[in-house]
């Protein structure tokens, strides 16, 4: 698909910290970067109409309204939701990427309903057992794309090799490279180094035809290494999580500093161009939205508190991805290299 | 113990990146900064007489030299270190602490070595399974002490709960706290989230006396939530290594904002004094030193890149523990809350 193919996008209207009040304008202002995509709002109508702007607004006529009676709470349990909120936004926003309605669809919602949820509404695709969750994140030069970062706690050597091959695809399709290189995350870089999950799917990938470059470590996630780093979903949801805490604390102590003493104030006003600068390129909204991948559609999962330029960040990666055509890549890699006759 | 006891720690000159050239000075400037402090350097005699400063130098009374023949290689396989190298820098430093005569050890050399080693020659406290190694990390406010960080990857509920335990002894006696706040690290702050060994370490550990807060995210292990971090060694280690890495990427943004442009050089150059205090605050060396724990005896492991600043803050951490007994701590703690007759 080129930047000219029409597309539309679902949006959980209701879902994360703040629902419509951050949807809606970040909706608004996606129609506008994007001319040929159109949205729609899945929530209660009442709720969504009293959100938008005055009639005379063009983008209007690419903003649709689907109404869900019902919204999944924050904390509620994934089973919970799937049985009793047939009815949600959220729900009905993966509906409609399975009727083919929507191409895609992004949530603030709570990630283990989605997962559930985006998982029995879409299926996910014939060779893959668990769906995983991608993200990207800010490297020395560019990004890397790291998975799983929080959908499967426990996993077996053939998950992290089915997490390296659709990942591999992501990078290439998202990034336009050839081979990514693929990295397994473990304690150390010597072959005797990890538990057993990590040392079997080394020799997986070994054997495997993706451009496999051994193990990486904690470090060299955000260095240059890799195109891609692989672990469970325990460790990469640990890892991305540690980042964001030493990443505030160390803009904590940078404000500190800054305000410290009268003369230091005044150093702070005359940098501040170049602090904010920094600022934003360390501005996690930047990075919002993960990729629920494995499935026989595109969902995109926001950060729960999310604002509008970051849920807009989110919706920006559903386009990349639609445009990109991820799912269906997946698919065509997997037919291309199981083996026949292979039960998964 | 106080201030003024005489104490005599063993520090594996050899090993590291680095080893005498760095050993020497580091042993030197610790012995200005602590006046009862007597070291013995562990190594090749004839090299280290050649590291040594002119024989004027008063605290030369305070510096002795042991021999040993071996160094223990970086990526020496524990096993062959063990078998191998008995009469290595490392294994004759801990010697020296099993024959108490010293009260601590330090080596920069390779972890996994110095563990077996450290096991094999100081035995593990009665009741505890498994050494773990802990750490102590910047936070907002003061600093959080993290264990396992790399020496179990695979651990179960009984191993994490006897982290926490030791775990909260080191903070106890180290920072002057009653009860230590233990968190266990997790995906997620609700019950249900988690892996199977987590959960059930919860449970241990909302049944015993710890002062046990509940589930901690990555992101909190820089908060100001817990006063312990437990982890296993895999996700410790990963997360340490990510730190470094955000923490490094960080400071390569901030220099290159600050060289963008000639104005920018020069606002660098009037902020470079409140820079350079923010690059102390998170300079990696002031928290080099990580504690092998559950030994009965004090070992305390270096970064292998450490320089003289950083080794020598391994060396104030032993000397810290000497003066805090952590050992005996711990193992008073145990025998006083171990049921009777429990086979551990």
């Amino acid at each position: 698909m080129t930047e000219s193919t029409r597309m539309t996008i679902a949006l959980d209207a209701m879902g994360g910290d703040h629902g419509p009040s951050v949807v809606v304008p970040a909706a608004l202002s996606a129609l506008t970067r994007h001319p040929n995509l159109e949205l729609v709002l899945v929530g209660d109508e009442a709720v969504l109409r009293g959100e938008l702007p005055a009639a005379t607004d063009s983008r209007l006529k690419r903003l649709h309204i689907q109404h869900a009676s019902q919204t999944v709470g924050m904390d509620e349990p994934p089973a919970q939701a799937l049985r009793l909120k047939k009815d949600s936004s959220m729900r009905v926003a993966l509906n409609l990427v399975r009727s083919d309605e929507a191409q895609a669809c992004v949530s603030a919602g709570n990630t283990g309903a989605l997962m559930a949820t985006a998982r029995y509404v879409l299926k996910t695709l014939p060779g893959i057992d668990r769906p995983a969750i991608i993200t990207a994140i800010p490297a020395l030069q560019g990004h890397t794309h790291m998975l799983d970062i929080g959908a499967n706690v426990d996993c077996t050597a053939e998950h992290l090799a089915q997490f390296a091959t659709m990942g591999s695809i992501v990078a290439s399709a998202v990034d336009n490279i050839d081979n990514p290189r693929i990295g397994l995350l473990n304690v150390g870089a010597e072959q005797i180094k990890g538990n057993d999950q990590v040392k079997q799917a080394a020799r997986l990938l070994s054997a495997g035809d993706l451009n496999y470059i051994g193990y990486v470590e904690g470090d060299q996630i955000y260095g240059d290494r890799a195109d891609v780093v692989v672990c469970d979903g325990f460790v990469g949801n640990v890892s991305l999580k540690t980042s964001e805490g030493v990443a505030r604390m160390i803009s904590h102590y940078l404000r500190e500093e800054f305000r410290r003493t009268v003369l230091n104030r005044l150093i702070g006003l005359i940098a501040l161009p170049v602090l904010n600068t920094l600022r934003r390129r360390i501005d996690p909204r930047r990075y919002n939205g993960a990729s629920l991948l494995g499935l026989q559609g595109i969902a995109i999962k926001s950060h729960g508190s999310a604002d509008a330029v970051s849920f807009g960040n989110a919706i920006d990666i559903a386009v990349l991805e639609v445009r990109k055509d991820v799912p269906n890549r997946i698919d065509r890699h997997i037919e291309e290299h199981l083996p026949q006759g292979n039960p998964a």
